[in-house]
C-alpha cells in the first residue's frame, strides 16, 4: 500500500526506545527513534534523568526536523526513553506527545507506550470517581494514576500492580530516578526488543533501532516479562509478574508495519512479506506479462509472486522523493491529483500489457482505484490486483488507528463487489491459512483479528486508542 | 525602571481575561489578553467551550504573535477564558503555560490562575501520598486536584470547597461546561474586575482591558467574592464563600505594574504615579536643572516630582523601538552594552546639568548603574536618583516574581552604599507612609510586604510562584 | 505623529553606515545599522569585503532580526557598509534591497544610497538604448551604469564622472577592492557624517549610529564633499568634485525623522524640536488645561509647547510596546481599531478638560482624526490641535516617500476644512517663518518643498524614488 | 547511485518549464516544476506576465515548500515560466536562482535556462570592457546583456542575435511581454519538449512533466530550434536560426539524469537502463546469488542484468524516507554514519551470498566503499560490483556540476586500483559500445565526453556552469 495514504488509514501509532549507561543517552535515543520514524511520524519525545532530575523535550513532525542539536543538549544524563506517534491533529498535539511525565508519591515518572488499553475508559472513569483529574486523553495516563495510588512500597512495585488492572496491548517503557522498566503484554501483541550498546543496555520496538549507533540485538523481551534496568549501574533484574497465558503477536507487524530490514517476533520481515507473495502466487495465479508492486511496502511480496509464477518483476510505479508537507492543488482546472503526487507509472513498462499489482493490504479502496486508472491511462490491457492478506474486515484495539468498520471497503463490500469499485478485472487476496503458512505460524498463535474479528483480549470498551 | 530590564528582575506573573455569552469569544479574549500583555509576554493561552466541547490553544510569545486567525479559528464557541504568563524557560514553557485543563469526575474544568498559593508545596504533598499524579509544576493544579476530591456534588461547590483549603494569593478564572467563575482571594492581592461587553459580562485582570472591545468597567470583584457566570445564559450569581478578613491589594500595582491608563483597586493609576512623584518632591528635594524619567513607568513620577519641584521636565533618555528578541554582541571589542541598546540620553539636555532622574523602583541596582554611567558619559553635572516607592527589601510570595533576597539590593545594601554603588550623586526613595498616603491608603490597607516584610497572609512554605 | 501610522505614509527611505578597518566590520555595521532603524525596517544588507572577495547579505526585517551570527559570520573582512530601507511589499523586497553588487570592469562594486535622483527615468532610457540592462528597478542601479561606461582610467574617477550626470539627492556610499567611497551631493539634502571608532573611519546617516560601538562624531560629509578611504591603511582622500551650489539641507529631518539624540546639520534635534514647540506657543495659544503630545515623535515639540505656555504637560496618551507584525481584528462586531492598537488614552487626565495635543505634522489626517476620536470618547471637553511643522502639501523627490498629491489633506482641504474634517476644536500649524527661525536658518537655506513645493534641485521626471 | 550522496558529486543543475494560454499559468508552472525536482532541489522560481507586468518569485528549497498558495497569488496572468535548480550555498543563493529578469531597451525580459555556455567568460570579459554591469555571476546573464546590445529591432531577433553569439549548450525559455519563446543548442545536449495542456502549449526538460497537469507531449524541441509562442492567442512560430550541426544528445541523461518514467531524446528511459543491464550481464557476467541495486537510480539496470543472468533481483538495501535536511551525530562515540541513514541492508538476504551489486556510475567511490562495507557487515560472501556506464573520467561542461577532474576515481585509478579502493570481489563497467548499443546509438550521435573527454562543443573557457 501507499504509504503515505496508508498514513490516514491504519497507522501504527507509537514506536519507542530506551537506553541506559550511555554517555550520550539522549543522541542514542534520537537515532534510534529515527529509526523507528516508520511507525510514527506526527510527534516524538525524549526524557532523560541526570543529576538535576528529569528533563522532557516533545516536539511535533520528524526526529529529525524537531530534535536539533540545541534541543539535545537541554537533555543531559546517562538514561533516557524516547517516543514516536501519530499524534491527533492541531494544537494539541504537543498534550499527548508522550513520553508523559508526572509527579507522584513516588517521585517523578516518564512513561512511552506502544499499544492500546481495552479497559482504560472503565479504569478512568473509576479513577476520576475516587478524586483522580486526568491531564490527557491517553490511556498511558491510566497506568500512572494506578501507580500513583498503588500501596506497594516502591514505584518498580507500584507499576508491577498498575500493569496487573490492565487489560490490552502495550510495550511500555517507564523511565524513574533509579530504574528504567521495560514491560511487554502477556500477549505479547506488540514487539519489543533488547539490545546492547556497547556497554550500555538498550530497548527498541524494532531491533532495526540499534543499527545505526553500531548495536545488536540481544534478544526479544518476551510476552509478559518485565525487564528492570538500573539506572546508577545498568545492572538487570528480569521479572514475569502476570498470569502466563498464550501469546499473540500481531501478524500485521509482518504484513506491513515492521520495517522489512529486520527481524521480529522471531521472523524475517522481508522473507515473510516474500513468502506471502509466493503463497499468493501459488493460491491466485494470473495469465499476465509482468508484475508489479504498489511500492514501497508492496515490493517484497511482489518479488515473491513473481519469481514462484516466473513473471518478470518490474517497478512499473516509480514513488517521488520530493512530496513536501502540503501541495497546492489549481482550483479550478485539475482537482485531486490524489496517488499522482506520490507515484507515476512507466508508460513503456505498462502499455499494452496485463500487469498483476501486488499490494499488502486494501483499507478503503479509494488509493487502489486510483492506482487502477492511473494504471489504466499509462495503457494497461488488464490488470490482476493482488492482496498478500485477508481482506480487513475489523477494526484493531490493540494499537492500531484503523478507521471506523463501516469505512473498512471488505467490511461492506464482497471480494466481487471489491473489484468492480476498484475496477481491477481480477482481485484476490491471500487466505488466512496461506497467511499463517507463511508467518511459519499457526492459526491461534498470532493475532489477526483486523482479518477475522477473533479479538484475542477481551474489549471492554472499545476506547480510542493510545 | 526600564521595562526589558525588569523582566528579568520583577515580573507580574499573570493576567487573565474571561467572556461568556459572545458570539466572537475567543477573538475578544485575544484581545482581552493583548491589553493584558505587560502582566506577562512570555506565553498566552485561551480555552473555549462550544457545543464540540473543550478548545485549547496555548502557545509561547506574544498574543499577537501566537494567536493567528488560524489559530482562533480552532476556538469556536460563545465563551472563554484566557491567560498570559510569565513562564519558565525552555522547552517546558507551553506545559506550564495556563489555563491549565483537567478532567475530573464533573467533567472537564480550565483554570487560568493570577497569583500564588502559600500552602501548595504542604498540599501538593498531601494529595500525592493520596495517590494524586501531577502533570505540572504549578500550584494552579493543587486547586485542581482539590476540586476534583472534593464530595461536594456539583463543580462549582467543589471549587470553593478547594478554595477553602488554600491559602495566598490568587484571582481566579475557572471554566466548567457549564459555568464561569471568577474569584478573588479574601485578601484581594490580585485586581480583577467585571465588565460588560455589549450584551456579555466580562472578567479581566485591568479595566482596560475592556477598552480596545468597546466595553465598559462594571465593578471590581471585591477581595473574597464569587462571581458564577451561566454559559447559557450569562446569568449571574454571586458568592462570598469565605471568611471575611481585612483585605491588603498589592501596593505594588499602584508602584509600577498595572497599565497607568487604568483604574486598580479604585485609585487612578497615573495620578497615583504622580502623586507619588509630589511626595517624593516634598520629601526628597534636590538642587538641579531638569527631572528625567527612567521610560516608560517611571514617566508619570517624574511628572508629578517636576511640578512639585518645579524643575523642568524633559524626555532625557530616549528609548528605542526596535529592540527584537536577540542581539548579538561584537565577540572582541565591544561587549555588553546593556542598557545602551533600549536607551539612549539626548546629550545636549544632560551635558553639563544637575539632574534628576525618577525611577519606581530599584531592585538589583545593575541597571541603575548603568543609566547612571550613560548620564555621566553625556556630560551630567550631578546626578540625584530618586525612587517613588521605598527600598525593595523582602521578595513577594503572592504571585509576583522577586529576586531572591540576596540579591535585592536594598537588602544587602543600605541607602548611603547604595547610592555608592550605582554611582548617584544623591539617592532619596519614597517612605512608607509617603507611599501608602500617595495610595490613599493607610498602612495595612495594602500588601506592602515587598518594602517591609509583613507578609498579611499566612508563609506555610516559600514554594515558587505560579 | 504616531509613528506605525506614519510608516505608510511619509518614510525615510535609507540609512546607510560604512567602516574601514575594523576587524569586527560587519558587527559595527550591524551595531551602526541598527541605531538607523528608524530609517527603514523593510530590509536591511551588508557588504563587507575580505581576502576572499566580496560578501554580501541582505535581509528582510529589522536588522537585529535579519542578521543573526550565523548570518555575520559569513561577512568577514575589515571593512564593510550597510544599509536599511523601506523597501515595497512583497516578494521582491530582498530584489531591490541594498547594498546592490555589480561586478564592472574595473571590478565589483557595491553602492548603498540614500536619497533620490531626479533625473535617474531620463538617464536609465538612454542606458538601456545603449544596451545596458537593469537588474533592479532602482535608480541607484543608473549610478553603477554610469561608472561601468566611463572612459576613466580608475572606479574613483569613474564613480565620480558618474555622479557629474546624476542630479538629485544622494548620501552614497561605495565599496570598491580599494576603497570605500562616501559622498554627499551638492545641496546636502540628505545627512552624511564621518566618525572614528577607535582607530577606524566610519561613515553614517546620523551620528547617533557611533554611540552604541563607543565611537564619536568627527564631522559632518559636507555637501558636494567626497572622502576616499582606503581599504588597506584607512588612508583618507577628501574630494570637492562638483559645481558648488547654495546648499540645502532637508527641513524635515530636523521636524520628524532624525533621532532627537542626535545632532544633524549642526543642529541639536531634541533642542530645535522644543524651539519649534515653543515658537507654536506664541504663534498659536490656546486656552487649555494641559499638554500633551502624540508619541513618540511629538514629545519634545509638545514639551516646548508646555513649557512656553505654561500650561501643564501630561503624558496623555499611552503608547503600546506589543504590537506584533499583524493583529487580528474580530470580523463582525468591532472592526477598525486603527490607532487603539498603539495609543491608550489616560482618561483620568482627558474627561472634562481642553486639551492641547501636539504632533509634528499631519499628512492625511486620517490618523490624527482617530486620535481625536479617541480623546473625545476619553471626556476630552476641548481638543485644540498644534502641529509644529507647517501643512504638508507637497510630495518629496529627495528620497522621502510621500503619498500622491492628492491624498495630503492639506492640499486638498484648506486649514479650516481640515480642523472640521479631524473634528478638532481649533487647529494651527507652525509658520514657515517659525519653522526655519526655529532652526536657526533663513528660508532659503533648507529644502522645505514638502510644505511650499519650492524644489531647490530640478525635478526632469517624477520617478519612484530610492 | 544513492541519490542523496549525488547531490554533492554530480549534479544535474536545472530544469525549465513554461505554459503560455492557460487560467492557471502559475499554478501549472509549479506543477510542472515539481515534476522536475529531480533536475535541481536548491532553489525554485517562477516568473509570470499579467496585465500588470512581470511578476517574479523565487524561493530555496523544494517548489513544494517556498511556492505556498500566498506565494502563487501574487503571480497572476495567463503566461509563465519557471525553473528549478541546484543553487551554490549560502545567503547568495537566490540571487542566482533563476528565472533571472532584466529590464532592456525592449522591455522587461526573464529567463531559465538549462545548460552551460562554454564562451561565457570571453563574452562576459568583453561585455564588461564595453560598459555592462553584471548583476550576478551567471552565464545566463551574458546571454540578456547580448539581446540588450543587439540592433535587432525586436526583442525575439534580438535573441537569435544573441544565441548566434554564444557557443554551449542549452534549453532555454525566454519570457517578454509578446512571447515566451523556447530553444534548444544545434547541438542539443540538454532534453526540451513541448507539450499540450487542454488548449494550452507548454514546454518542459522532460515530458514526465506534462504528467500531473493532464497534459500530453506532443514532440521534442529539435536540436537548433526555436519555437515562439505568442503570449496573446497561443500562436505557434517555428524558427532554425542557427548553422545546423551534428546532433549530441547528453547520454548521461539516460544513464542517470532524466526520470525512468519517461521518455527522452525519443528513447524510453526505463527501458534503455534495463538494456544497459543486460548488456552489462553479457559482457560482465557473475558467479552470484543474487542482485541487488542501488536504490532507486539503479534499480532499472539491476533489473536488467538479473533478468539476462538469470540471477534472483532482490531489495537488499532499503532506503529510507524520513531523512531531514539535517541529521545530528554524536560527538563522541559514533560519528560519520554516511550511508547509513539512508540505506540499511537487508540482512537475512545478504547474509553468506555472492551479490552482484548495480549502480549507474562511480563518481569519487567513497559512497560506493560505505555500501561494500555495509554489506560485508550483513554478512554477504562476496561482492560483485557492476557499474551501467563506463567509468567516469572527465568533467561536464555542458550544464551538469561535476567535481574537478582530480576527485573524479575513474581518472585517478585504474580500474584494479578502483576495485581495490571500493574493496569489491569483482568490479565491471559498462563498455563504450555497450553503452551506445543499449542507448540504441553509434558513438558520436550522443555526447559521451565525461566518459571520454571528446567534447563535441569546443571549450574556449571551462568556466563554472549555470
Amino acid at each position: 500500500m501507499l504509504d503515505e495514504e496508508r498514513r490516514h488509514l491504519i497507522e501504527e501509532k507509537c514506536g519507542v526506545f530506551g537506553i541506559v549507561g550511555h554517555n550520550e543517552a539522549a543522541h542514542m535515543t534520537y537515532l534510534g527513534l529515527h529509526a523507528l520514524q516508520h511507525r510514527g511520524q506526527e510527534s516524538a519525545g525524549i526524557v532523560t534523568w541526570s543529576a538535576e532530575g528529569m528533563c522532557v523535550q516533545r516536539r511535533t513532525g520528524l526526529v529529525s526536523e524537531g530534535f536539533t542539536e540545541e534541543v539535545l543538549e537541554t537533555l543531559p544524563g546517562p538514561v533516557a526513553i524516547g517516543h514516536v506517534r501519530y499524534s491527533t491533529t492541531g494544537g494539541t498535539g504537543i498534550k499527548n506527545a508522550q513520553p508523559l511525565t508526572f509527579f507522584t508519591k513516588f517521585g517523578r515518572l516518564a512513561l512511552a507506550h506502544n499499544g492500546n488499553l481495552t479497559n482504560a475508559v472503565r479504569l478512568r472513569k473509576e479513577l476520576e470517581s475516587e478524586g483522580s483529574i486526568f491531564g490527557t486523553a491517553t490511556d498511558t495516563e491510566v497506568i500512572a494514576h494506578l501507580v500513583a495510588r498503588s500501596q506497594c512500597e516502591n514505584i518498580v512495585d507500584a507499576l508491577v500492580d498498575a500493569l496487573r488492572k490492565v487489560t490490552g496491548a502495550y510495550s511500555l517503557l517507564a523511565l524513574t530516578e533509579e530504574h528504567l522498566i521495560a514491560c511487554r503484554d502477556p500477549n505479547g501483541v506488540r514487539p519489543l526488543v533488547l539490545g546492547r550498546v556497547g556497554e550500555s543496555s538498550a530497548i527498541a520496538s524494532e531491533p532495526v533501532s540499534f543499527g545505526l549507533m553500531g548495536g545488536v540485538l540481544e534478544r526479544e523481551i518476551e510476552p509478559g516479562e518485565m525487564l528492570i534496568l538500573k539506572n546508577s549501574d545498568g545492572g538487570r533484574v528480569w521479572r514475569k509478574p502476570f498470569d502466563v497465558v498464550s501469546p499473540t503477536p500481531c501478524i500485521f507487524e509482518l504484513v506491513y508495519f515492521a520495517r522489512p530490514d529486520n527481524t521480529i517476533f522471531g521472523r524475517d520481515v522481508y522473507e515473510t512479506r516474500k513468502e506471502m507473495g509466493r503463497t499468493l502466487a501459488r493460491e491466485a495465479p494470473a495469465k499476465a506479462d509482468l508484475v508489479i508492486p504498489v511500492p514501497d511496502s508492496g515490493v517484497p511480496a511482489a518479488l515473491g509472486y513473481a519469481q514462484e509464477s516466473g513473471l518478470p518483476f518490474e517497478m512499473g510505479l516509480v514513488r517521488s522523493h520530493y512530496i513536501g508537507r502540503t501541495f497546492i492543488e489549481p482550483s479550478n482546472s485539475i482537482r485531486h491529483f490524489g496517488v499522482k503526487l506520490k507515484l507515476s507509472p512507466v508508460r513503456s513498462l505498462i502499455e499494452g500489457k496485463r500487469i498483476v499489482v501486488v499490494d499488502d493490504s486494501i483499507v478503503r479502496g479509494t488509493t487502489c482505484r486510483k492506482i487502477i486508472k492511473m494504471l489504466r491511462e499509462a495503457g494497461a490491457a488488464e490488470i490482476h490486483f493482488r492482496v498478500s492478506s485477508p481482506p480487513t474486515t475489523h477494526p484493531c484495539f490493540y494499537g492500531i488507528d484503523t478507521p471506523e468498520r463501516s469505512q473498512l471497503i471488505a467490511f461492506t463490500h464482497t471480494v466481487e463487489e471489491t473489484r468492480r469499485y476498484i475496477t481491477a478485472d481480477t482481485l484476490a487476496y491471500l487466505s488466512r491459512e496461506g497467511l499463517f503458512r507463511s508467518a511459519s505460524a499457526t492459526i491461534g498463535q498470532m493475532c489477526d483479528a483486523c482479518f477475522t474479528g477473533e479479538y484475542p483480549i477481551s474489549l471492554e470498551s472499545e476506547s480510542r486508542s493510545t
